[in-house]
């Protein structure tokens, strides 16, 4: 009874994230679900991705249970900001995703990035539509995190290492994260990077205009690069 | 529909974990949920923590999707460490602990530490029958997450601000969080601690060893203290 209502939920919500993924291919846009654990620099990437994207625009849609501070943080220099409130849950739902998209200009943009509420296990269950997935893990949370979490590192599209900076000053082995995560998905991107610094900001701006170019194709809206 | 069945699964839970909670008083042992995002130092915590209780014995259960690790990691310090993999469930469940206390020496034990999956949500919403609950925050996840996850906050008895040693290396407003926790939760204990620099331990030690006395009370069985 209880398996059959799981699995009825996530059946309900594949088929609302699949109306929304027609809705962002539809317009041109690459989406994004941003995972990562609370505070490993979701909010903070986004202040350094959107500005180096420079002429392509982005949405942002944030997760949180209480609170429009991510929001807040990303108004000023995103095409559209929207917080979501989560209350009890560890995890957006498609249909939260949906309801947002009625009041966003996705003409008008590039990307569409969702932030995630901080969690490192649900919203790798839950599809929200996106195209792609980014798995933040940052250096203070430690290298043995890829095997304790294993389901989220599967699915990843590219695992970016946060706080690439805090390398010199904590233990962190960067081959052993990079060793589990090759056991668990041969296809995924692995970026060092840091907000602090920008170490490692070009290559991950390189990779999001590529999958954009690749995922948007035939449909994509010219786009003037400077 | 949908509702019902979440509160029937909530509602068999806390059946469980008031069986659990009664067999720990007959033990006399003092039950404790440890509850963080992944990464905020749970088990180094653990490794500190129970040589400095001295005579007094630890049984470490804990929670992670996959892997033994942070069972091994203490199973030589304490008096019995067990691992629980939850698979896909990002929190542990009451019937879980009811099966591992079936394994367990309670009546020769002080402590049964339960260590948590990494995850500030829904751990806060499961009782397992613990006395108490301890939340860890770490320094670097940043000072915002009391007011973006106050759930889990308003239900801690400790706070616990780990890596407190890089307080001085990161920003973090300290009064900040004092703040937002004095809003949600007027009745709880907040320890600013460090297991590199042991910055801390023993507030955290006295804390531990008065609740046991309260908790335990005239139930307890005579433990030698040096």
């Amino acid at each position: 009874m209880k398996v059959n209502v799981v699995k009825n939920v996530l059946k309900a919500n594949d088929i609302v994230a699949n109306e929304n993924r027609n809705i962002f291919n539809k317009a041109a846009v690459l989406a994004l679900n941003i995972i990562s654990s609370p505070g490993s620099g979701k909010t903070t990437l986004l202040e350094k991705t959107i500005p180096a994207l420079e002429k392509q625009k982005s949405i942002v849609i944030v997760g949180d249970l209480a609170t429009t501070r991510d929001a807040d943080r990303v108004s000023d220099i995103a095409l559209q900001a929207i917080q979501i409130n989560t209350g009890m849950s560890c995890h957006l739902y498609a249909n939260q995703i949906s309801e947002s998209l009625k009041k966003l200009k996705l003409d008008e943009a590039d990307y569409v990035f969702i932030e995630n509420v901080g969690n490192l296990v649900c919203p790798g269950e839950f599809d929200l539509g996106e195209n792609l997935k980014v798995v933040l893990l940052s250096v203070p949370e430690g290298d043995d995190k890829v095997a304790k979490y294993p389901t989220i590192f599967r699915v990843a599209d590219v695992v970016l290492l946060t706080k690439s900076d805090l390398l010199g000053i904590l233990d962190f082995d960067i081959q052993r994260v990079k060793d589990d995560i090759a056991k668990l998905n041969a296809n995924v991107t692995f970026i060092e990077i840091s907000s602090k610094t920008s170490s490692g900001m070009e290559e991950w701006i390189a990779w999001l205009k590529e999958k954009r170019g690749k995922s948007v194709g035939q449909q994509a809206r010219f786009v003037t690069e400077e």
